[in-house]
């Protein structure tokens, strides 16, 4: 690899929390490397929740994190930020390359990150999104709206983190008929399950996620499985071809789990673990999220409570599994970076 | 994904062996589905050991792959076939788009398949290649040459068969720092010691590895750890960006692994396997191959006889675990067609 001309990368952020911060602040620490990779990212517009800040020639993206560490909005930033300016005021006057969304999952709706992803790919801009709720709600039209406008849709963070699960399923594993998907691709559950495991009740172990920042405010779409729902819709479309809704999915959470019994089956060398599988059966795919109790043999029993995987089992390419143990959000906003340098690297 | 017109890609395949063979009946096979990711194979001209076969305007797949069931060589193909010719024949006369490498991997001078790439990369064909040979030798001529060309030089299918472990740490991992790789990434020898596990001699073992077709007839490379140590030298120039020769290898076989010990270290949960290591110091990797004795809890512990893995540990990315369960060489020729898919897909 030789060091060419860096290209500038324009680029708008919304979405200012755990992997969009951590975004931000691996562009700053990575500069050098993405140099090497043909790139040269300039942070022309951000948003949260509060306002947003926007100058075409570049905003000093540690200036943007000293504001979020101290509790602030962007929209505080000094000359260029707007409090109380929703996102979509960025998309319609600030001229860039790129639209990141790490904003909230909102499966509602969709919103804020639907419309802004909408906005950016009609005005031309690639996007990269973390954010799972406009792909779960709009994933045809968002990916024909690309293809028209011939531009890039990526999301590989939206899906096991850190992990290129996405990648490896859709570009690996083009050419094979996938037979079986099984995944655990939601931390919290997992997190969860495992402290229960170690002889914590269910609103313990839900506790101690909450404090190490791996579980919202409010973890239903975690613990009721629609976070890993969101997740096989995702994959159905992206990577079996195969469009599907929430709706298609059968799911069961992890309320209902008897601690009892999971220290049952721990004991014999067993896991439980909340496992997304999709199924083909010869017609079609069934679609299952629930928590299932694994074989100390299953290729991801080992799978602590940090860790996500993926197994793909194909015609033609054998059976492949991926996992990646992640004690942060970092790699899921390595994730983003990783969809970014695809896009603009040389 | 909607279907385009196919861009017919005339090819030159090397080698139609295992790997090779298998190559050709996966393009008859997935012709429908190569269609839709936008590409028609045309083999325009194929060698092995005993002659060559030519035809600009397509030789008949099928055809081929019935002389090689006969155990006859393609260059008794009628009409297109000639007996007793060099695969450098091909490259000299016959158009293509894309040469594919699927000889037998020769470590001392990288022949025929060195050649045939140099001569493939001077002439603008892109090149993929299964064997390993060329690259372990070459690697930064190669690279070089291909670059100075504009065209591609693909080999995923170099490391753990299957497994996109190329690709994973390569473009997944563009960003990452890399402190360490650990790979199990020779199927014979830890296919060997599976069977020396379940109690057999190493001898007993070697045979058998040999009848299930994971052998060569002359094992030394796998056994003696220069296979695993090869792929450790592409791993190091490919994705660590670490020029080494495979002199820079600290290389150790299995052939003093004890059985007994072995024997007594399966009983207590762990296990032993063939270890490829390229470890960060700060200032340089160690590379290592060698017998280790794996945890129980080891990530890629787990493995079966028919098992290769990779774990990248980075410091953005977490740790990434990877491996593939393959009993035939499929796999391996679709990580052929993968890398064939990504040059020339739509």
């Amino acid at each position: 690899m030789t060091e060419g001309a860096a290209r500038p990368v324009r680029l708008i952020l919304v979405g200012v929390g755990n992997v969009g911060r951590r975004f931000l602040d691996l562009i700053v620490r990575k500069e050098p490397r993405l140099r090497v990779l043909g790139l040269q990212p300039v942070l022309a517009g951000v948003a949260d929740s509060g306002g947003i800040a926007r100058n075409a020639g570049g905003l000093d993206i540690q200036r943007v994190l000293a504001l979020k560490d101290a509790g602030e909005s962007v929209g505080a930033y000094p000359e260029f930020g707007y409090l109380g300016l929703p996102p979509e005021a960025l998309l319609e006057e600030v001229p860039a390359d790129l639209f990141v969304d790490a904003s909230p999952a909102n499966l509602t709706d969709g919103q804020p990150g639907l419309g802004c992803i909408e906005a950016a790919l009609s005005r031309g801009m690639h996007v990269v999104t973390a954010n799972k709720a406009p792909l779960v709600l709009a994933y045809p039209r968002l990916q024909a709206l690309a293809d028209a406008q011939g531009v890039g849709l990526r999301f590989d963070a939206t899906v096991a983190g850190g992990l290129p699960a996405i990648n490896l399923g859709r570009r690996d594993l083009a050419a094979s008929h996938i037979g079986r998907i099984e995944g655990l691709l939601n931390l919290t559950a997992n997190y969860i399950l495992a402290r229960m495991a170690a002889g914590h009740s269910y609103d313990q172990a839900l506790a101690e996620a909450q404090q190490a920042g791996h579980a919202e405010a409010d973890p239903t779409l975690d613990v009721d499985g629609w976070d890993a729902a969101s997740k096989l819709v995702i994959l159905a479309h992206s990577v079996l071809h195969y469009p599907v809704t929430l709706d298609d999915v059968s799911v069961q959470g992890i309320r209902g789990v008897d601690r009892d019994e999971l220290c049952r089956a721990e004991q014999t060398g067993q896991r439980v673990k909340l496992v997304a599988t999709a199924e083909w059966d010869g017609e079609s795919y069934r679609l299952e999220v629930g928590p299932r109790c694994l074989p100390a043999t299953h290729p991801l029993a080992s799978l602590g409570a940090h860790g996500m995987g993926i197994i793909y089992d194909t015609d033609i390419n054998g059976i492949v599994t991926a996992f990646i143990e992640e004690e942060t959000p970092e790699p899921t906003a390595a994730a983003v970076l990783r969809d970014v340098v695809e896009l603009f690297g040389s």
